[in-house]
């Protein structure tokens, strides 16, 4: 733990896999003397609770971030600016807000629309999680060797710039790269590096799942030759994605353009029989792969290490 | 090993991951006296002799299969059809040639127009796999617990049906549940959970590869939000889909046909902010790979365990 990242009190409102991921990480480190939640879920908070992961469940998140000097907004997008406006109002003027969602365009418009004599709002999204949900699905280790990309508001006085150093900080502390970047480019770019993806991959189960001619059993059976792969993230929560597409919908419908552009490209390849633009348009993924193996985001084991 | 499954002699055409796993899981099995092989690429060979997977490296498919009992096809499936017609000629007549192609219209095709006095071919398909490629790539377990599709000819003739009996035995020697099954309806049934998959995270490396505004380094920070999962198959040997999509171009184009229309009406969803039909379509995702993971098919752990 670096020395001079210590906080009295903590709030986290929304206790998921990112929420309580933070509670453990937090507890592990000996960083916050309290961490207090708030979850609409009850079940949620009694679970927290349950394994030690909070000090007190709040009965709102006026009650959970009043004394905060550091306060996380873990719930869906959809509600998450919403939630960061409030928490500033309601937490100490020399509190920060941060936030851990995918889109980072409602959050700054919150964070611009804050009073600047509250808590400030400083966006952070950390590129981290599994396709689990809920209190019990966090550990402590998720945000290490991962990206937080930070989209600060452009305002130079004092307070901002030391809320902005504080959250930075905040996600060194759970040994995340901290990246800052204008919110509407992070948009862009996790829309075609999760969004996109996500919608593909839920896109290829309801595909699947209602052919006719190919029984799920089938399906099931012969997952292994490639579509298991799409399971995964396509069993992340349904809540949580469906809030990224309608607060991103322009940038993912921007990406999802050149996505059907590229499939049209090879449905017509496969119809006249290119041979040379499908081996061509192949060969790219050993490339960008081996960069992502080499850049430390992926093990550098064949399928996903299930053999071993 | 089974006591009453052993070769004299195997011939293994292609000595690539599938091949190469072949002579790894017989070697380690003791269940062939003698592995001779055949690769265009005479590097394979010298790779597989100094691996000590194979007894000889043949000259030709001639001289491999010229005194083998059993003949095994793992070429991609562009020329497989071609040698497994080939082999049939020149292996001793009770001679049994299988092949390990991802479609079997084609091989079907050729068993069909073989001799029926030749070596009798049973067209097979181990639903098994890495993306990594190559004799160095393979491994003994790589087809235990895995399914294997055999499509044989309706051809009731005693010696027919032994020749389908040994390929089934073969495959459950090798650790493989076997299920026969209509030829065309494989070609579907793994286009929609192979191929279609395959095609897909191709198009996805090239949607993302193509962007102007998001920079290649960012898509590799980046990757840890969902784009990554898709680079494992996408990293598969360019030339074996490359064969796959021009053979099996009309089953293909036809799951291709139900996923761009589950692609426009979640497009449209997003577009129209439809959260009720995004929430019900994601749900999907969760039962489906519970589904899979039930059946033996993919391990249970978040991340592809990559957190481990």
């Amino acid at each position: 733990m670096t020395a001079d990242v210590k906080y009295d009190r903590v709030a986290i409102i929304g206790m998921g896999l990112i929420g309580s991921s933070i509670a453990r990480a937090l507890r592990e480190l000996g960083a916050a003397d309290e961490i207090h939640a708030y979850d609409q879920h009850a079940l949620h908070l009694e679970k927290a609770l349950a394994l030690g992961l909070i000090d007190a469940a709040a009965q709102s998140l006026a009650s959970a971030v009043s004394a905060a000097s550091l306060v996380v907004i873990a719930t869906p997008v959809g509600v998450a600016a919403a939630h960061a406006l409030d928490a500033s109002t309601l937490a100490p003027p020399d509190g920060v807000v941060i936030d851990v969602g995918s889109v980072k365009g409602p959050i700054l418009e919150a964070a611009r629309r804050a009073d600047p004599n509250g808590g400030s709002i400083v966006p952070c999204h950390p590129i981290a999680g599994t396709e689990q949900s809920g209190p019990e699905a966090g550990f402590a280790s998720l945000f290490r060797g991962r990206w937080c990309v930070i989209t600060p508001l452009d305002r130079p006085d004092d307070k901002y710039r030391q809320a902005v150093e504080r959250a930075t900080a905040f996600w060194r502390l759970l040994g995340s790269e901290v990246e800052v970047m204008d919110a509407g480019h992070h948009d862009l770019a996790l829309a075609a590096t999760s969004h996109l993806p996500h919608l593909i991959a839920f896109t290829m189960m309801g595909a699947v799942d209602d052919l006719e001619s190919v029984a799920e059993a089938e399906v099931v059976k012969y997952s292994a030759g490639g579509f298991r792969d799409f399971t995964r993230i396509a069993a992340s929560n349904p809540v949580m994605w469906r809030d990224v597409f309608l607060t991103n919908k322009e940038a993912v419908l921007e990406v999802l353009g050149r996505f059907t552009e590229e499939l049209a490209l090879l449905q017509r390849a496969i119809r006249w029989g290119d041979a040379e633009t499908l081996e061509k348009s192949f060969a790219r993924g050993r490339a960008l792969r081996r960069a992502i193996v080499d850049a430390g985001q992926e093990k550098d084991v064949p399928n996903f290490g299930r053999d071993d």
